[in-house]
């Protein structure tokens, strides 16, 4: 840690190294950073599945919200969200990275240090990127790459009227954390569990992965958007619509407790706050014990939150059959 | 064209549609915009070649320069110079834009216009990307896949003591195309063909190409951060060191008659000025003619501007055979 030397006097190429350092590289003759672009060999029969996000400071992220080491993990949770969607196993991933001028270097160490952690916590490896200055806040751009049998991805396309819709651990957390901490909250308080889904939500890797291979499902989202833009998304692609039950919405007692204090329960964190990272897939209800039973041995709980429809739309059913009128679906950025 | 349309009017999802109207997607079964990776199939015996570029409003482009379309061009071929640079095929690419609230759709369009010009001349599939917005200014995030077989890709690390050392094309136009910019130059003047090197390159992917099938080099770079450092990357890879020769430098006529007006020819310009985006490739003496004509059959002038040496450092020799001693290697980031 170098708490006072800022990126002017470490150069680009000492940045490069720094981000070298952290990471384990490829194996010849594959090639990772230090050339002009990677060399990467999928598996015979694989296919290839690629993605990218970019967080910019301010809008992505604030790092007055947490350390940068959180921050670094989450630039690349992100990125292997995507990839747990698609059913895929995370190969490796690319990183560009625009700095401020004087940008304090133990911040970039922490968002660094975050970002292996993730890495290796995933083998995902780091195989190449870009850095520059910025004249705005940080910018990150991180590319990832994985691997599948092409007839195990799983696409939002697949879905079809009477499936089950899922969804796996709880949704509405990490929306409330973010709202808890533009409040002003800092980790370190009771609220604590719900600022880190905000800052450092945790792909659901293993069991997309799971999900894919047993062949269980028809379609598959991760929610980054929110519940209702992402199952519009599925529902878009299928040609289908779907309704969600409200009172079926998995919920964490920290939620609960805290909407349930509100005048009004504030039910657009669960339905369209986003960045929940959790999987959304639909699948035949004669898949419903499997499903269950492998969540199980991945240790994540999935919930059934309603059904596939033959209309185009996706409706919320209240406990009294009537339609609820969600007030906004998802997140937009301009 | 929508001239006094911002871009909050158009959405998130509008601007996709925006990006997705104006480049072709890839035939089934791989996916392209609109889930949540792409799906890319390389060929059997290929690798993939992967390479990123950021480039950032203020740092890397100033919108005040030149058109939009040029800065859109622009994108693609500082990534597309990579591949050629591997002598791979370039197949696919990715781009996340984060945009500033407020920012002119015009100006969006004319970036995406430029982009789909140079995706379209050189056969390279958009499959994916981000959007978002921006505190700071536009930042630009593309990265590139391309293809080649494992034996015929060229890396910085193979030249041998001996071996000649060759540039594509020209140096030195880009960085003093920037030079007039930044005094205020615009295109539409006697000097747009120096202007129009720096706000619109030209990547070598043909000669890259047929260089590398042909398998008569040893290593190859594209000069993106200088002659000196970028020849410098492929000595420190290779375990060896170069002799330029000053003289031998390929310099345009334009390039010529403007330096010789200055109190001293501004050599750093074509040693280290960076952005020519030209080849720098060594090859063993043998091959010359070989690569003087297949160089003809890719239109592009190619020259020998020096040689390998044993020693670990890049040297710049005067006419008289004494030392040149540079004043600056490369262009740095912080």
């Amino acid at each position: 840690m170098n708490p006072v030397v800022s990126l002017s006097s470490l150069g680009e190429f000492g940045l490069i190294d720094q981000i070298r350092a952290r990471f384990p590289q490829p194996v010849a003759p594959e090639l990772g950073i230090g050339d002009d672009a990677a060399l990467l060999s999928p598996s015979a029969g694989s296919q290839v599945v690629v993605s990218t996000d970019l967080l910019a400071e301010g809008v992505h992220f604030d790092l007055g919200f947490g350390p940068a080491r959180l921050l670094g993990r989450k630039s690349l949770a992100v990125n292997l969200s995507d990839i747990a969607s698609m059913g895929a196993v995370p190969r490796w991933f690319f990183l560009s990275l625009a700095i401020p001028a004087g940008f304090s270097l133990e911040t970039i160490e922490g968002f660094l240090d975050g970002l292996a952690e993730q890495a290796a916590e995933h083998n995902c490896i780091l195989a190449g990127g870009d850095t520059c200055g910025s004249k705005g806040g940080l910018t990150v751009s991180v590319t990832i790459m994985g691997e599948q049998r092409p007839d195990l991805i799983l696409k939002r396309s697949g879905a079809k009227p009477g499936d089950e819709v899922w969804v796996s651990g709880s949704l509405g957390d990490s929306a409330l954390g973010l709202k808890l901490l533009m409040e002003g909250a800092r980790l370190g308080c009771a609220d604590d569990p719900l600022l880190l889904r905000q800052l450092d939500p945790i792909p659901r890797c293993d069991l997309g992965l799971k999900l894919a291979e047993a062949g269980l499902l028809h379609a598959m989202i991760d929610i980054s958007d929110g519940l209702l833009a992402d199952l519009g998304h599925i529902c878009e692609q299928s040609g289908c619509g779907a309704e969600v039950l409200l009172g079926q919405l998995p919920l964490t007692p920290a939620f609960q407790s805290y909407c349930s204090k509100q005048p009004v329960f504030p039910w657009p964190l669960a339905l369209s706050g986003g960045e929940d990272y959790e999987l959304c897939f639909t699948a035949p209800a004669g898949n419903h014990a499997a499903i269950q039973q492998l969540a199980k041995t991945a240790g994540i709980q999935v919930t059934v939150i309603g059904k596939v429809t033959n209309s185009r739309q996706v409706h919320v059913i209240l406990p009294d059959g009537t339609n609820f009128q969600p007030s906004a679906s998802g997140y937009t950025h301009f």
